[in-house]
């Protein structure tokens, strides 16, 4: 048993979820209404806990405020992970593998797992452990940078659950990995 | 003066047009309703002119009967090009660059390009020259092959023109390339 795993991540049209220099700052795109999230903040509610690698959290420290309130954190690196006093009630890191940290996660009682990243995002696809992708597209291409996809074992069919486009060119769509 | 230059492909959702041996079984996804062409035949109607690398020539070639009725085909190759005799009324081969061919192509009177395989449409879309892009995505996740989108001088922004999905899951969207 495990938890229900969901990303919910931005791309740009040729697939980067950041510059090769981890730059993110082409997302900030003017947004079709001043309170318009794309959906953020409703995911966001369903999901118990985040997993993220540790370049991705560190991008995300350099943000300030901290985004994420309380919610439980999990970093996932193979090396020691420095972990800010002032977050030290919700950030942990882990150097499980992506099915062991599941499982452990199911009998903690964690129930929805948002995983975030690209290493951590191809690293449960990899394993097959992802249950819904949420992508959505700014029109734009980059050219190169770091990618939201890797590679995989065999196929990931897909179902996609819905797609929608946003009045500033932005275009989400939701996929369900297909049983197999 | 060039003529207008677009791209109209499926890809898969981690972008892909082809398998690592040049696979495209995975397009074959049963259509919405048996008369659904994605709005192709639309498209290919304003086209006067279809621009391919040998790869994609090749690959065509190996499809019964040839799909283009008498539209002019250009196969771009730095080598030789082998045109069977059946096909030498409508299709030619040419060693010029993205630049080049549209400047002689538009002189010659021709007015919108279709653009199609891998690097070719990285060829154009580097040297500017790309108008837009219709990409249509199968829900599926490949892990690997031969990718739509390369590398860039500089980003490429986009404006969305469209997005649409059909019951079987596939969304296409429609960019313009949007000017610098």
């Amino acid at each position: 048993m495990k938890p229900r795993i969901s990303v919910f991540v931005a791309t740009s049209l040729d697939g980067y979820i950041a510059r090769p220099d981890g730059g993110v700052e082409w997302l900030d795109v003017p947004p079709p209404s001043p309170t318009e999230d794309y959906g953020f903040q409703g995911f966001f509610e369903t999901v118990d806990t985040l997993v993220m690698g540790r370049h991705t959290f560190e991008k995300v420290l350099s943000f300030d405020p901290w985004p994420y309130a309380r919610k439980p954190v999990i970093v996932l690196s193979r090396r020691v992970v420095e972990i800010p006093a002032h977050l030290q009630h919700c950030v942990t890191a882990s150097s499980e593998n992506p099915a062991e940290l599941a499982s452990r996660l199911w009998v903690e009682g964690r129930r929805h797992l948002y995983v975030d990243g690209g290493i951590t995002i191809q690293g449960f696809l990899a394993a097959g452990l992802v249950d819904e992708l949420t992508i959505t597209r700014i029109p734009i291409l980059l050219g190169g940078g770091v990618p939201l996809f890797g590679a995989l074992l065999q196929d990931v069919p897909l179902t996609l659950q819905f797609s929608r486009s946003f009045a500033n060119g932005l275009v989400q769509t939701r996929y369900r990995v297909s049983l197999r």
